[in-house]
């Protein structure tokens, strides 16, 4: 067999996988659909586990669903490396965001043990039970249980929009809620996560892989603005109290002040809600999102305190009342890129070209990257595409991300 | 009787008569609901025709509604003075708007009449029969079809919200559908609308009367803004192409630039629509609307048309794509002044404190004033609210606009 015909097989390899668990909550429009707990879960989790011991791992779930396939290590076994990502997707997502991690941590494993037999240190292999807080309104529930972070409290009279109880369909899944509590695993030494990047810059840069050194820090903001509603043809300019305008002009120059003076920060605002949102009638009440993202604490926390004094100026100056309101705050994580520079001539000998760069999405290398050294990676994303049945990314570049995980685990592991 | 005593009489008599008019379609929320052909307006108009008929008046429907109220003159009977305003009302609006115009000239072609018997020149009150636009999805009803602006086209298969067809609610309300056909009555002199001033102006001037020397013109357009829409955290600011921004950018500009260099335009958006409209995601399509008003045909339009320059310049320099759709485009009326003129000295003698304004606001009288000439009063507002169960004006303030009303009729008629 030559080298091109082995390279096909495994081109071949990851995308079969991929397409095979696809297929638990494909839909018609070609994405899936596999909220935490669900029959579309229960169903891809249980046939990973079976595919995991039928290439010799040992698969074992947690009490919250996090699906373990573990390769003893010759000479470690108390700590172990961590590789994988999560199983569920949003509602009408794509076949690789999450799954690919997954799928490439557990070939990449498999390979490594048909190559160069078991590793020195145990490895295990994860499919986290959840991360995008698609079904119930948390996030991170796979990752944040093994680091100890969620608690019964956390659930405590949760339920889904069709007002299912959080309790009801975890136990109905197979992990009964009156087992579970707060248990933080303590001997993982290392987390590897390899990750589709879902957005332009890999695929812009024309460039295979993203060695990623921080996840970015987010702060969610919604912006009500009080004004008063009136006539649009009798209520002159300069008596108006127009919450709209007010919007406009704090979104125009928040985004401009970003722009000029904070070269990494994104900032959006994608949600606005006018009230009573009629053509002639001035809008009396706005409510609108900031979303605002940075690698680094101190500049995001500067540009945030910087953007409410500015939202206040410009509503006071109009007359128009103010609410603020902070309802989600992430720090930023710096992950561990001691590897990536061991990594280095690893990548160069096999003429991958790469970046260093930052997420800007949350991933659940974020909760362990607070806890412990903590690797990830990115492959290119077309036309920068996820959570979306467009979401794309072709088997060579899959295949590349399986090998160089494979490298990665070797020097961790071997 | 001294005069305070009758003065007291005449106050109590028009705030009688609007709550007597309002009982027909009263809401629990001290508003009126009265859509055209309704139950309520049907009551409304033949409880209207009685009490004109019981007053000795002459009282009428033409076939779409509009019920007339004749004092025929004693020297000139081919030709006419109408006054009267729309009986319609939005839903849940309030009692004063249409209706007072209705009363005042009742009240006042009455007390004409008990003063100084017939006039010289007939003099008819109009209740038009729809002004609003509130049930069918057309508007000046009443006052277009006397000019001869609307024809069995302009209703074919139009239905209101709840299917029911335009023809069939006429015929229904006593309107025989098969006997419309386009009638443009030629025998009206001048017509004289008295109306609450739907805005703060009168209000905050303590002024007693508002005299209309134009309707201003409206122009109304929806923008689709359409860009990419796109992951919040991971697409960088200069490869966005962010619907929502440009869309803030546009509304901040154009409103900045109308206050800059057009003191007496007013631009408007009330209506926002951003799609996904989610926090996190980047807006791909926002659609807004533009009202734009002004009470000159030139202004008007240079302003628009610099208007739509900058919007198309924000959009292609942003590689956004747009769409102008222009849906509203009424010329703004200038109406007779002369009137106003020869009545200064009455206002004077009488000592009410008037002022010359723009009528921001769309009226009958606008229709009226393409063809013949057109006078338009204003009383005071509370707070400058309008279509709303919390309209009011004062039965002082009511009684001030029945006298001029009635001196301004007087010097047409007698």
């Amino acid at each position: 067999m030559s080298e091109v015909q082995a390279a096909q097989i495994q081109v071949s390899e990851i995308q079969e996988l991929i397409e095979w668990l696809a297929s638990f909550g494909g839909t018609k429009e070609g994405g899936v659909t596999r909220l935490l707990y669900s029959k579309e879960w229960v169903q891809a989790q249980t046939a990973l586990k079976e595919k995991m011991e039928d290439n010799g791992f040992q698969a074992y779930f947690d009490q919250v669903g996090n699906l373990y396939g573990r390769i003893e290590g010759k000479e470690e076994t108390d700590r172990f490396i961590l590789t994988g990502s999560h199983i569920d997707t949003v509602i009408q997502g794509g076949k690789y965001d999450g799954a690919y991690g997954i799928l490439a941590s557990f070939l990449a494993v498999k390979r490594l043990v048909e190559n160069f037999g078991k590793p020195k240190k145990t490895i295990e292999v994860v499919a986290l039970c959840e991360e995008e807080g698609s079904r119930f309104p948390l996030a991170y529930w796979g990752s944040r249980n093994i680091m100890g972070e969620y608690s019964p409290m956390t659930i405590e009279g949760m339920v889904d929009t069709e007002g299912v109880f959080f309790k009801q369909a975890m136990t109905e899944a197979g992990f009964p809620y009156p087992d579970y509590q707060t248990k933080k695993r303590e001997d993982i030494e290392h987390f590897v996560e390899l990750h589709i990047e879902q957005g332009g810059i890999l695929e812009k840069g024309q460039l295979d892989l993203g060695l990623v050194s921080h996840i970015v820090g987010q702060k969610r903001f919604t912006i009500t603005l009080n004004g008063e509603s009136n006539h649009a043809g009798t209520t002159p300019m300069q008596e108006r109290k127009d919450a709209l305008v007010c919007a406009a002009n704090a979104i125009s120059e928040l985004t401009a002040i970003a722009k000029a003076d904070y070269p990494s920060l994104r900032i959006t605002t994608g949600q606005i809600i006018a009230k009573p949102n009629v053509p002639n009638v001035i809008a009396g009440n706005v409510k609108f999102t900031l979303d605002i993202r940075h690698h680094e604490a101190d500049v995001l926390e500067e540009f945030c305190e910087r953007a409410i004094q500015q939202l206040h100026q410009l509503a006071n100056s109009n007359g128009i009342g103010i609410d603020v309101d902070l309802w989600t705050d992430i720090r930023p994580v710096p992950l561990d890129t001691k590897l990536h520079e061991k990594m280095q001539n690893k990548l160069e000998e096999k003429e991958l070209k790469h970046t260093t760069m930052v997420s800007g999405a949350g991933h659940d290398a974020q909760v362990f990257g607070h806890y412990l050294p903590t690797t990830m990676l990115f492959v290119p994303s077309k036309d920068g595409i996820s959570h979306s049945p467009l979401e794309f990314t072709d088997s060579s570049q899959l295949e590349i991300g399986v090998s160089v995980l494979m490298e990665y685990l070797y020097e961790l592991a071997y």
